[in-house]
């Protein structure tokens, strides 16, 4: 496998311990209990309407409803493996080859997220609970998760995120708005969320490659210490910052337990998935001792409407650690701590939009991008990036925004309606 | 005790098993461990800057602070009394005159509130869990409690609600705003957060004198059924639609857990406090049954920060059965029913200024209070709504606004955008 050839800094490659790519098998005709395991597989799921179509051409189905799209399973392993723990093993084996999907790649894993959300969630449960459970996120652990993903390559992000490098959800508030626009409404939302204030001082936890910060320093008159434990995002985002002459911005290469200092606002836009349920009370005393009695708070994380893991590939193979809670679960940060939750706001559809035009962009450079990595990785990448999509279209993935402050502060504004004036940003946040 | 003349519905009274009002002590003067008992009674709870008087005039104070106002403890057995559970004691001590308090009632309240809510957490978990759990709201359960508080006499709450008689809430944008324009204001903020068709047919589950489903009908041309378990509000509801010809809404004495029928939205304002933790996933199950694959849910609350029971006054002698839930808490209505929350709004400010507007317009009314009811009944609905005042200004209670839909709903507004709109508000709406 071929490492990126844009940084000498060590990448670990995220298709590490993929087998190789499997060419067509060449397997003997399913048996009668093999075939009966396929439809058992398709009614598992939730009779989905798809096409399976097995090693020796022949075709099943578990639907009546109009067929979407076709999955090839290229040899019998492939199905057992799918029958044991689909959630892990489909990515595995679509990276490798021994999966293909005919038809609109982003409908079939709808329709696949569509079934299986509605039927057998016990199932679901047990399974996961079973083989799928997230790594741990201590200092070290994070570390090492945080480097297998964000650590990868700059250029490779930079070829289908946005010129202000967010990777994480934009904010469409007309859905025909470009990437580029979508992005900048984002930012604007949070700091107008924040009430930024010229002269304030904002504390950003995980802060990718700093545009956020960059962003709060250049409309909002404010400083910002941004702290990220990936060391490629914090050399970029240092490096733009210089470049951009920007002095109100320090980021630094820590966790953000070790954040230190006191503070007007505390933002983490993208971080909380990372962070792991049990640590949730730790990050609510990072804030709590971090915030002035009247400092505001935003937390920006992908999130369920019920308790579930990660799926199970992407956690192993995309964001290893990560977990994306439920606004019950969120409220560990809050409560111990007496934080009060102002506004909360679903961003889902948001996300689909968002990740529409990433997969849009990634597909305009898979050449370049095999040319970095290699085919397996162009493969993991399109199923990762197409079936969060998916995840967001169908509600199996949530988009929370929390806006919180002390519960004792009365300093909040009367209403919500300072989000939504169309003044430019650096005018548009007035004293609560 | 006098009952009010205005209606031939038995009230019971709510100050039904509070001792008759107790004149000036006889008692001697106070032995040393009873000054010893005076002072920790301030220490405990959180020394807030106030003046403790005893039966002979004797001062004690514990805190060093600028003291706001006086409290005058008249005997000895209400100094035990207060020792032994004060939240629940002060109320009727206060009700029956034994204890007296000179200064700003709010500030005073205020300070006790801010004080306790600062120290000995643990205490008055302990305190809680001991004595003052609340009542049950099995059907008949829920049937009591609603009866000893909402039958109370229509007449006396039009002494001083606004003219739509709204007992939840308003929503001052400006808090210059009148009580009658903020509580139309919040009227229509609800129904622009469920963003109401014409022809739609809408749920309510506790109506209360129906004000919110007649704004309804009249602004967004949607049909209402109301449910309500308070006999004298249904009446007085049913009285004022027909007098007003409003044919499209229907008030049902009966409980939530009967609705029956389809529905595009389901809305509840004021109700979920009353409706009791272990009955939240059974109140899920009533909006899952009764919502269409497109319905919006709007739950309105009074909320906590953190689990804490009512103020056991409250819950023994004003609102029976009554808990305000955590956000978190919150969640079990929607959670096992796979519901997506789209929108949290925290009002708490706006109940303060609501409970302001209350208590002036009581305040004006006393004489009449005292002649529809007694002197007790003047005292214990002084102190309600100052100390319900006091525990929003200090932000020991929330007010939470959740939005929600069915999870796999993909008709949701792009943003909120739509909420703050100036159009009146039968234009206000568009679709989704």
């Amino acid at each position: 496998m071929k490492k990126t050839k844009a940084t000498a800094f060590h990448i670990p490659s995220v298709t590490h311990g993929i087998p190789a790519y499997e060419p067509a098998g060449q397997d003997s005709p399913p048996t009668t209990p093999e075939r009966w395991l396929a439809r058992k597989l398709l009614v598992l799921a939730g009779s989905p309407p798809l096409r399976l179509v097995l090693w020796n051409g022949e075709e099943i189905t578990a639907s009546s409803a109009r067929i979407l799209a076709t999955m090839r399973i290229r040899h019998r392993t492939a199905l057992y493996k799918l029958f044991i723990n689909p959630n892990l093993h489909f990515g595995d084996l679509y990276t490798a080859g021994s999966i293909e999907v005919e038809g609109d790649f982003v409908e079939f894993l709808e329709a696949v997220y569509r079934a299986s959300a509605s039927k057998f969630p016990l199932l679901r449960k047990i399974q996961t609970s079973l083989f799928n459970r997230p790594r741990s996120n201590t200092l070290s652990g994070s570390s090492t998760n945080i480097h297998h993903h964000y650590d990868l390559s700059n250029e490779f992000y930079q070829l289908w995120l946005d010129k202000e490098m967010q990777y994480t959800c934009a904010y469409f508030p007309s859905p025909a708005m470009t990437l580029e626009q979508a992005q900048f409404a984002k930012m604007d939302h949070v700091c107008r969320k924040l009430r930024l204030r010229p002269g304030e001082r904002v504390v950003e936890a995980g802060c990718g490659w700093g545009g956020l910060a960059r962003h709060m320093a250049r409309h909002y008159g404010v400083t910002v210490r941004s702290y990220n434990i990936s060391r490629e995002q914090i050399r970029y985002a240092r490096e733009r910052a210089r470049a951009e002459g920007l002095s109100g911005v320090e980021y630094i290469e820590d966790d953000y337990r070790n954040i230190s200092g006191k503070y007007d606002a505390f933002v983490s836009v993208g971080m909380l998935e990372h962070v792991g349920l049990n640590h949730y009370r730790g990050l609510g005393g990072v804030i709590h001792r971090s915030l002035t009695d009247h400092g505001r708070g935003l937390i920006h994380s992908i999130g369920r409407n019920h308790p579930e893991l990660m799926n199970a590939w992407i956690e192993k193979r995309i964001f290893p650690g990560a977990y994306p809670p439920t606004l019950g679960e969120m409220m560990d940060i809050f409560e111990p701590h007496d934080f009060s939750v102002l506004d909360v706001e679903n961003l889902r559809l948001h996300y689909a939009k968002t990740l529409e035009h990433w997969l849009l962009r990634f597909e305009q450079h898979t050449a370049t991008v095999e040319n970095m990595f290699d085919r397996h990785f162009v493969r993991a990448w399109r199923l990762y990036l197409a079936g969060s999509l998916a995840a967001f279209s169908t509600g199996c993935l949530q988009l929370f925004q929390v806006v919180f402050t002390r519960g004792a502060d009365n300093q909040i504004p009367w209403s919500r309606a300072h989000l939504y004036e169309t003044n430019p940003p650096s005018q548009s946040v007035k004293a609560a």
